[in-house]
């Protein structure tokens, strides 16, 4: 694999999604650098991407404190300039309005709304230096939708969401490609899984098609070919969904 | 007038729209309950919907705070049973986003999303116990669209229409209306002429055709039709412009 | 009832909405003239107007042939000078793509939206006279969302609501008031409540909680409402939907 | 170039997309096919792609009749398993909603989205038989957002979506892929740079920033990346702008 000179940036790296994007764009060259809450969780994934000849560099993060991510995204631009940052903390939750604490729904924000905000800024503070580069934001259906029991999760989602869509106005201009991706269905996980036997039964969980259900890296490759985009044909937002039936 | 026996609770009292929300309800027949930061400047209002025949008790309120807003809408209810309450705290700002500091991310939030969301969930909470009631929050421009400058500010009220998508999900099968209403131009004031000058010059402003801005009782009226709306047909989002150009 | 020296058109007065739509502008005192493909099936309510002291012209229309929208606008207009025009022709089908023949296709689009254009161009040829006016339409939920089987009426009804938020545009500042109605469940009628007693069974159709569906004179009560609505604060779009579940 | 034994068809060959997206499947290996109104004006189009190792079939064909596109996806089918069929119809056209005659209206909603239903069906009809395949709607800001002078033209892109997204959610679970593409901006072409030339100066217009415009090309691989998604992550609406201000 060839290296190139540059870093990536995947803020919310310990997920399914956010693993699979660090692994996208370590074998497509980037010096890799991700961040969760507990960074040794990241050991795996370390020796995975490390396996295959990439370069991974795990961070403990906290994305709701400005300072972290502002230290978090120098390292990334000091091991090699910085080109793409992915937000991609998650924070789905469903409680009745009347059982959403201040805490939740301030938590919640924090860390789906709030930590894009500031990932995002920095993000822009240093890709403006470098005069380019990508910052992509993960969705969900409840970006677009509200629904029964999401007040705290839509709420936050949506406004991640207009985040987005200001910063991409304001930094197209600048060379900087921001877009949002709605990821509109559970991928493949254990708990997944787990749901739809809980719902549907374990029959049907058991014999589910073949990927009815999303494989994180079919999602990881659309964020790698949004960044392939040359930028006088950028995608704002799209949606990924698989191809039956939502379970 | 004829006087019901039933409170209205306005949150966000102090601009021209909170206002002419209050007149309105007042002129309904409801004693309708004003909460702003510095309570003491509903002073006129309270004059003006008193002199008309009208109840008004104004209220010192961070709408913050939920312990404040518990209290707020527990006096409405305590005067007469509570039958509706108008969110209407507005957070206008227009900053880059590399100067859009976390401070002012986060006060923006929490005036035009958190806020709502403590209203809402203490007035879901109050209207049940009645059985029936309306829970209205006003939109902008931003919260359906994000712009250059606007990431706080649309971020938030984005945050808040989704909230308010939610709740209706929830809260309609309980008999509680709940309904955005996104007021697409900016309403006819000094601040806004002012605007319209250093934009256009002194003449255009001076000259504007009649009724070309919004005037608030017209936007005031609104709400109370929607309040006056059938549980079965009810409107969940509605927009509001004047007939001309925005300016 | 106060006569006013005014008429209002409504362009497929045969169905539940229309009827009701009638029937709301003339008790609040306008001429109205109804028109739908088989005039003589109006009998009825011109009985029903005519008896409560209204006045309703019935008319029979072919909406989609430009001539006759034209010479039924006439007609309005010459009983007493025409103030607004609704059209509300449906034309609900579900077809698998495969089964959707050009015919189909077609039909719908000249029901549901050719004859929406006819009479939207038509009412603003003769309202721009007056120099003021409404001209309303009818969409549905399938006007804003696709779904198996709707390729025919999703796309009709979505390029009426373009229509109608094009001509807004264009004709509010000449002081013509356009608006789009999205009616988002069935209303209350023997055919839905038959296709509510298909799918979940003749008890739970008869056993239906009050106004769970929607009464046809509780949307015409907004389209009154939209009427009402002074310039400087219109409304172009609103959805209604009842409180609880749709069927 | 390997040579697949598969066929595209592109209806609406004729213009700047259509003809970059031809040469972008035809570098792919595919057997691609072509139509527009005069098949005659392919020729240097054919040649282009012929002379890079790809093969083209030009066809002249008017997609508004259902047994031309019926024949045209036939031929290509024949030529090798159909695969693809990319529907890329123009007929943007700006008019006051008075002086949008009959024949305007029904005529550009043949071409934007009649046309496009047959080309829909008929392509869901053959790719059907083959278990797979994707089907791709090229859509314009109007698909989304009417505007003054727009009537006819949002209107019938209008239609061209939600025809879209409707057969997105029929054919998804049989392996189709539909997905409808929001070309937000003008390509950079002749005509655009004299439009712009015309609003704002021939120097503005010579001296536009590099990239600034969208090149077909880079439109066109956005095509070919969608079609090369797997199935359990399949987009079915994305937006594509330039980086800087749309011109």
């Amino acid at each position: 694999m060839d290296q190139r000179n540059a870093s990536v940036a995947v803020i919310g790296a310990g997920n399914f999604i956010g693993a699979a994007i660090a692994k996208r764009f370590a074998a497509g060259g980037y010096h890799v650098h991700g961040g969760r809450r507990t960074g040794d969780k990241l050991a795996v994934l370390t020796d995975e991407i490390t396996a295959a000849g990439g370069r991974f560099t795990p961070h403990t993060l906290d994305a709701r404190e400005g300072d972290q991510v502002a230290a978090f995204l120098d390292a990334a631009d000091a091991s090699a300039p910085l080109e793409a940052v992915i937000f991609n903390v998650g924070a789905n939750v469903n409680f009745p309005i009347l059982e959403t604490t201040d805490r939740v729904f301030r938590k919640v924000w924090e860390m789906a709304c709030f930590a894009g905000f500031l990932s995002g800024r920095e993000a822009a503070r240093r890709l403006l230096v470098h005069g380019r580069g990508s910052i992509f934001f993960t969705g969900a259906t409840a970006s677009v939708r509200g629904g029964k029991g999401y007040a705290a999760f839509a709420s936050a989602k949506a406004g991640l969401r207009l985040l987005a869509q200001s910063m991409a106005r304001e930094l197209g201009p600048q060379n900087i490609h921001v877009a949002h991706l709605v990821i509109d269905a559970g991928v493949d996980t254990a708990f997944v899984r787990e749901r739809i036997a809980a719902m549907k039964g374990a029959e049907v969980a058991a014999n589910l098609p073949p990927d009815i259900l999303m494989n994180p890296e079919s999602i990881a490759e659309t964020y790698w070919q949004l960044h392939q985009q040359p930028r006088d044909a950028w995608t704002h937002e799209l949606d990924l969904r698989p191809y039956g039936e939502t379970w």
